[in-house]
């Protein structure tokens, strides 16, 4: 009988489970509707359901050991949901709790960041590795930090929010109440924001000026770079250069080995690697010059949630 | 027999040794001159010389544990010391392996900050607490981070560097080779900058117009505000500001319960505590509102360094 822990991926519309087994084959796939349940309760229940559904479906006998869930605003301390922003239940959701009553086995929960962190330990490009943070570049900016093996969680449960580290004090507005955080330059919408910027800063021809800015997208200014727009590379330049000074400043701080890059922006490639690692060169202090490396993540998107809310289960059978 | 640990301080002019008991208490203490032992086998040998004389001169029968040791640019994996740009000994000095000559029990070396760090959590206001951060305000601004009760050595050894995170890109040149760092703002030295820069926009009389700037100090600009001088006392708000916004920054990044402030410019008192807990409180994210404190070091400036020293020792200790 072969063990596999559960990985649920909790999204704003969507909730994705898969049954994972410790080399990260997600032997079954199902998924539920998030939205259609307000009464979280009723959602609970629906999760069990389509979990023995897709166990039944798994081809081969299976042992269910853990059972891990990725989640906005979770946190790992209390497995609690709190004041999830674009979630249909509101409050603090001690969401664990809920899932105690179906199951025995341990239920633990973490935000999205964190269980991509987890991932990449336990299934992707991290494996071995002690210290390193991933940074997933979505619409916002998620960041997940793992030091001496642990994801670090502090205090509170909420460390790992490098996306909300000031940069530019007074600088852009942010969905957090404040201003100048880091996502508001790197991220998905971060680089939109940008392109606004250096369009009204240059006189320069580009396609950029026939998209509307509720129409952007940072696949469409990959693809103005590509074709050599100026303005486009001048836009992944400066969002390199506050990636570089957010990992510079990381380092200082935690003297990682390696810092990951996820999620969409990261498939500029590139046109994002290059200038961010030539900034960090530059800006990086002496004594932690090429103590760092810059790499990809190793996990597709199309998984990485439940792969990585798999390994934040498999990681606690470890404990 | 009661038992005990040395904590030992290597300055650039002086070398300070203490035996402590693991109540905090300085049984017995010593100091010999640094500068004059250019070869590090003498300077080893002349301490291991002044403990053995210290030892002795302790009116009780003690069991030495082990040898605890604050250094500039300490290497806590390697008990090594790495370009200290302050001492008399150039590029990388292994002084562990050197004391292992004379003694058998662990010895173990740190830097200034981490020791201070150690030093806080062992004898001063941080007992009992899991995930902290002190600033050592001194002519620099050093940092010692602990996270689930360890401290932060990252990767490379060298983490906790948060007088060298970037604040402000392009800004004050920095004794590192770079600009803009913390510590250029933030420390005894960054204050005395900071009066230039408010004396340079403002047209407001002043005694601090009236000192050279290689004759300011700290203590003289406290005595300034005490008199109500808005020079001052804008010097501090602004110091302030920086401090807190790091302060903001380390919360999103490590969420710890407490952050304390050692050293000469922390005896600013409400000069500075207040207006930093002003600014934290207005640019905090809401989700770590409330959660963490900012408190004066517990430990006596006189004698912090060797308690420091001797607190690594008693840590290691456990492990």
């Amino acid at each position: 009988m072969k063990d596999v822990t559960i990985g649920i991926d909790i999204g704003g519309t969507n909730t994705v489970l898969g049954i994972v087994d410790r080399s990260g084959m997600i032997l079954s796939e199902n998924s539920i509707s998030t939205t259609q349940y307000p009464d979280v309760n009723n959602y609970v229940a629906a999760v069990h359901e389509a979990i023995e559904k897709t166990l039944t479906g798994v081809g081969e006998k299976v042992s269910l050991k853990a059972i891990g869930i990725g989640a906005p605003n979770g946190n790992y301390y209390q497995g609690t949901i709190e004041y999830p922003p674009n979630l249909v239940w509101e409050g603090v959701i001690p969401l664990c709790k809920y899932f105690s009553k179906y199951y025995t086995i341990p239920v633990v929960l973490t935000n999205d960041a964190n269980a991509a962190a987890l991932g990449e330990m336990i299934f992707g490009g991290a494996k071995g590795l002690k210290n390193f943070i991933v940074y997933t570049l979505g619409t916002g900016l998620g960041s997940g930090i793992v030091i001496n093996g642990e994801v670090l969680y502090g205090h509170t449960g909420f460390a790992g929010e490098i996306g909300h580290i000031i940069m530019v004090p007074g600088g852009r507005d942010c969905g957090c109440g404040r201003q100048g955080c880091l996502e508001t330059y790197a991220s998905a919408s971060g680089i939109v924001r940008t392109v606004g910027e250096i369009l009204s800063l240059r006189r320069a021809e580009s396609p950029l000026r026939y998209i509307t800015p509720h129409e952007l997208t940072a696949k469409k200014i990959t693809e103005a770079a590509e074709n050599g727009d100026p303005v486009a590379l001048e836009v992944f330049d400066k969002t390199a250069s506050m990636l570089a000074l957010s990992i510079v400043n990381a380092v200082a701080f935690s003297s990682p080995e390696a810092i990951f890059l996820f999620g969409g922006l990261a498939n500029a490639g590139k046109y994002l690697f290059k200038p961010i690692e030539k900034y960090i060169n530059e800006n990086i202090q002496v004594i932690f010059r090429n103590t760092v490396k810059l790499l990809p993540s190793q996990l597709m998107e199309s998984n990485a949630a439940v792969l990585g809310a798999s390994a934040l289960a498999w990681k606690e059978l470890e404990h």
